[in-house]
């Protein structure tokens, strides 16, 4: 099981125009056959930094998903309106 | 619903002193009764990199956690080995 936390950092003015990328890239990711889990979150302190965390069942799932052409379109799209690079964790679980 | 990503940064040769107080921690904080989720990940390129996925109902059940024995005798035990400080990020569910 991989679990990744993927942030992006968007410009203020920007986040009215990314949030129906943001919906359709959730929408479209969930249908993924290896999808197990995708949810965004934004951060109470901050609109413009949104955060995803993603569950696949290994990192051969996620490169298909960042191949898909929903991820493929939409990334662009929304890393147009960036004020710094995203920065993404992949991990494992803690056991102990 | 209140999402939380708490990251902490552990010296490298203090790894193994802390895992025992992760896993107590988190053990404990899973039977608070109002812990919807705990669960704890380690970066896959860096071993000291623990990242705490939370969900809580609220703020206020957060800070009841933050106030409990198990919270503040273990977190001190832990941060003793940081190499630097921990940051934490609360989060309100993407609606779109």
């Amino acid at each position: 099981m991989l679990k990744v936390i993927a942030q992006d950092f968007i410009q203020p003015e920007a986040v009215e125009i990314v949030l129906p990328f943001y919906r359709e890239l959730v929408e479209l990711t969930r249908q993924e056959p290896l999808c197990i889990a995708y949810d965004l979150f934004i951060d109470q302190k901050d609109p413009g930094h949104f955060i995803f965390i993603e569950t696949w069942p290994d990192r051969a799932a996620l490169d298909i998903h960042c191949a898909t052409e929903h991820f493929t379109r939409l990334v662009p799209l929304i890393n147009a309106h960036q004020r710094q690079d995203g920065t993404f964790i992949l991990m494992d679980e803690f056991s102990g």
